[in-house]
């Protein structure tokens, strides 16, 4: 079965956490991709360069100065530092933007119109991918030749430009154009039931345990755009999404999610 | 005939003159790689980020917050905007670092002592790539899928260290292992007789000529290490090595190198 993982930026922002997941990531079996957003340093350096972050509704607006930030960030330091790490532990690596063999190509996003009905946002250079922005047989090819893709969540439009997507959009992505079963990694060990004890985690949900676990209110507000994206990625074909710990890569544990 | 391009940074910080090279390199006949520098950004990001440059005798020491800063402009925003720029224009580029499938692999440079005999410089994570770093089977196949490999002069040690290295270097050594012409693109239009005439192009230069050039110092210290590379890339095996202007990448003048 092949497996794409996606880690998230508290993984690429912790040294020693870093090079345990990319143990692990190595000793996990079968064909697999690798999907990754970006650390703390892109605020970092955005805040030297005097770039005010722009946020519309929770949603960073990315101009062109932000683009030319996360480009640098995602593509360049966190992309290249965890392929140079995973060849070092024997895995043959190659990072990958979307530009790269025009391997994912977006859409750019189209201003959306606010909840008063009239404000229009320009998210600015924003792509959104879908499983048919995926070159599938770019990605086969390479891993026909044992080749480990990992992918920068830093794509383009096909006609020159840049954009910035969602790491979680783009790892669901690959996985539905590839059939692949999606493994999503984040600092909690899987949707817990109560926040405050890492015991509790959930072992399966359902779109129907879902609409409860709205309603009742246990599902904390951080978690819904997971489980959102998780239900998105099964929708579009995706065989099998589990929500689990980077730390617990090779465990058995986490929150498998279905239909 | 294959043909290794290489520009330096300042094709880099222009945006017209990036487009019009990149029309000429995607016209440019026959099998092709490019290989490029960094330009000012690395310069402005470092000095946001309060990083002083580090020089001993004209040579930049890479310590990691350098090695961070260039490895972000030069594999993250330099690469990955040129191949999108390619990539428009119906060139498929592809973006790669050394660590990238481990395609170059260079040694540490080794602490070097100064002319005093005494003065010990460790030159930090700076790599002496040569054309054993290369691997040619991956460029190959990458040729083979029609690919255009663009390359950061950014490579890793294969031990999970990534390093900084010469472009020009670079672009010689991936020309000898692969057997491909060089054609080093500089602001000039070649290597010029008078250095305030624009046409004083001098059009062939060979080891002896050379030696009256550097004697009569006529050639410029900037020059220099430009024609040293040159000819070490011939003594590599590089069959032929031009250097012209990026704007004259299709045009037949420039200054070809000969042993």
């Amino acid at each position: 079965m092949m497996t794409v993982v996606k880690i998230g930026g508290h993984v690429l922002d912790d040294e020693v956490l870093l090079e345990r997941f990319c143990r692990d990531f190595v000793a996990l079996a079968g064909t697999k991709l690798l999907v990754h957003g970006g650390g703390a340093l892109a605020g970092e350096v955005q805040k030297a360069l005097g770039i005010e972050p722009q946020m519309v509704e929770g949603r960073r607006v990315t101009d062109a100065s932000t683009l030319r930030v996360v480009t640098m960030v995602y593509s360049g330091w966190c992309n290249k530092h965890l392929v140079a790490l995973l060849q070092s532990l024997g895995c043959n690596a190659i990072g990958l933007s979307g530009c790269d063999a025009g391997c994912i190509t977006a859409p750019v996003r189209p201003p959306r119109t606010l909840a008063d009905g009239v404000t229009k946002v320009d998210y600015g250079f924003v792509g959104d991918v879908s499983p048919s922005s995926v070159d599938t047989r770019f990605l086969r090819n390479l891993l026909d030749m044992d080749l480990v893709p990992v992918l920068s969540a830093i794509n383009h439009d096909g006609a020159g430009q840049l954009l910035n997507t969602n790491a979680d959009t783009v790892a669901a992505s690959v996985a539905a154009a590839l059939g692949a079963r999606l493994v999503c990694c984040f600092e909690k060990e899987g949707v817990l039931s109560d926040v405050g004890d890492p015991s509790s985690v959930i072992p399966r949900i359902d779109s129907a345990s879902f609409e409860q676990l709205k309603a009742s209110g246990t599902v904390s507000a951080g978690m819904l755009p997971k489980l959102e994206n998780a239900f998105a990625a099964l929708r579009q074909g995706v065989p099998e999404v589990i929500l689990k710990s980077a730390a617990g890569l090779l465990s058995r544990g986490g929150t498998k999610i279905c239909l």
